[in-house]
């Protein structure tokens, strides 16, 4: 591995909250609440320990500075992180009313924007506090901005893929028969460390009928030859997220695993060469769908094509039917197209990609044909 | 350890999800909509991989039987959850609109209670999509019935405290001198889990000044002779949680420590003696607190006394200023007095305990003196 990229600094933090405080006056908003998730981590760099009942809310506003309210007793760790000094900090102890805390910050009849992945708990008491304000979702906002990433993102994303296509190149020299699907989980979110990431978010191994079932993460089931296995893996490393799927055979795989696989190649191949600025985000996934409905699979492609990644390893934009979105240079998100039959096997293919000033770069280069464990 | 206790089946979820319904009525609430967490697990076991932007949602009502919104492709394993085989499922595919098929569910005009934590960005969907109905947050009603455990959740947390109390019993005999926080934190997981429990949600080291902040988790720090030691570690055995902390010194400690230690080990004997049926749980808090206040350390006593447990870690009651919720037998949480000298060190002490016919029982029975390790 090579060395982790230098975190962010309170500049480059500060430099976020104004893009955000420009955007809401764009879009009309008197401010942005940002509650504990990604929103915040892209924001301040500062991830509580546990997202709680107590509550933690930064408001960005078009005329005002940044202002985090926290619990008293985690105070300690907000002020620690890289971002949080751009901002002011107002805390509130066990016992006290935390909504009227941040209700003094900010003004009934106004509009805000919340965090997508605020509790409704918060949002109720926001609502109650100040009963003639209005509130949306950030969804189209915050979310979008961070899904364009600068130069310094991008070479995070990049390594974070490059850690991740090593770990792969060396789990294809594990003993996958005779071991259990977690087994093998194991070793992959070791490799995922030893390359480098800080934090392993999934490592599916799905084999036979469980690649059937796209959710399914690792169980018990023992591995022998002839199993087609879906390995889906990715985490954080310098912050920002890697996600993987490679989809290999133990010992000779059969016809129809051939026969699939390569549909499912070919569709992944079909969406990322739809990938370009100005492309809707529905477009990348009706070409990858379209490979795949050709070949007759249509119905078992029971997902969307792809999904974000960035400060999480799930986010916007989502590369899914009814997406108008238009693609932008720096956006990153994964496609991965699946065919999935039910009591049998399943096969996807996953790459993250990011969209360029005239087409696509692949953040992942393992080799995408099926190859074959023992 | 003993064998795990037997999982719940379908017919505990039923009746739980019953008892909901009955309570809603008696509230005057039309239903209660809860989403994935807590609520979720206790009502049918049913725990997804992530919790995302996905709209999944068990609508539990007065007036028609419990039907749980999925996402499509999570449909097998919502499916595979014991009591979701107790609701009716409806799936949504990607691309749909997941808060017209809830709304369908509900009836615009009617009064709802949802999950605290629901996503800001659901609740505001079924707000737009049923813009005559009112929305309040769960609170006070079915995370209350949850904090009442049965002797079948008893047996489980009680469990989890034994396992907890053996993986301190065998800490105090590893070596802390010359090691870093991690090591022993590393250290106390694996203990947790020799002893049965199957998630480890924190194993706090806090040595010396990074003691003196509660939300410290376990970094770098060599610990030497004369440290003072916060522990602090929990998680799920058979689904249910421990949380214990203990202090110790490294060496002999100063008489500073000593006279600290004391007053803290003073305070949580006060909490738990304070713990009986129709007592306020803030009367529980102030009765730890008083000890701490009449020793002079009052000001560095800087969070509640303790909350809840049960399918979590972390959950109502809150033992706390201002709550005036009277205990209930079942009812269990913790009592966890500290005080912390910024700098300096910390000391916290804590048991889980649970409310009876006529006081208290502890689920956790370490010696609480000042024990002093390697």
């Amino acid at each position: 591995m090579t060395a982790a990229p230098a975190p962010f600094t309170r500049d480059d933090y500060a430099a976020r909250m104004a893009r955000v405080a420009a955007d809401a006056r764009t879009a009309g908003l008197d401010g942005v609440l940002v509650t504990p998730g990604p929103d915040l981590v892209w924001l301040t760099g500062y991830r509580p320990t546990a997202i709680t009942e107590r509550l933690t809310l930064l408001a960005v506003g078009a005329d005002r500075e940044p202002t985090l309210v926290v619990p008293a007793l985690e105070r300690p760790d907000a002020e620690a992180a890289a971002g949080t000094g751009a901002t002011t900090l107002v805390d509130w102890s066990d016992g006290a009313d935390p909504y009227a805390a941040a209700a003094a910050l900010l003004r009934d009849g106004a509009r805000y924007a919340v965090s997508d992945s605020a509790w409704a708990l918060h949002l109720l008491g926001l609502q109650a506090a100040l009963p003639g304000a209005a509130f949306h979702a950030v969804t189209d906002r915050l979310p979008m901005l961070r899904a364009v990433k600068d130069a310094d993102e991008l070479a995070r994303l990049a390594a974070a893929g490059a850690a991740a296509d090593a770990a792969y190149a060396e789990i294809l020299g594990v003993r996958f028969a005779g071991r259990r699907e977690t087994d093998v989980a194991h070793d992959l979110a070791e490799l995922l460390r030893a390359h480098g990431h800080e934090q392993v978010d999934f490592t599916v191994v799905g084999s036979g009928p469980n690649g059937a079932n796209p959710h399914h993460e690792a169980g018990d089931r023992i591995m022998r030859d002839g199993d087609c296995v879906v390995l889906d893996f990715g985490g954080l490393l310098a912050g920002y997220g890697s996600d993987t799927s490679r989809t290999v055979s133990v010992g000779e795989p059969s016809a129809e695993v051939r026969e699939v696989h390569d549909v499912v190649r070919l569709a992944q191949r079909a969406g990322v060469d739809a990938v370009r600025p100005g492309v809707a985000c529905q477009d990348v996934d009706r070409a990858a769908r379209a490979v795949i409905e050709d070949a007759g699979y249509g119905e078992r492609f029971i997902h969307r094509t792809g999904h974000g990644i960035g400060v999480t390893t799930h986010e916007p934009p989502y590369v899914v039917a009814g997406e108008e979105l238009p693609l932008v240079p720096g956006m990153c998100f994964s496609v991965e197209p699946g065919v999935y039959l039910p009591g049998r096997f399943g096969v996807r293919i996953e790459d993250i990609v990011t969209v360029t000033a005239d087409g696509v770069r692949r953040l992942n280069t393992s080799p995408r044909d099926l190859r074959v464990v023992s």
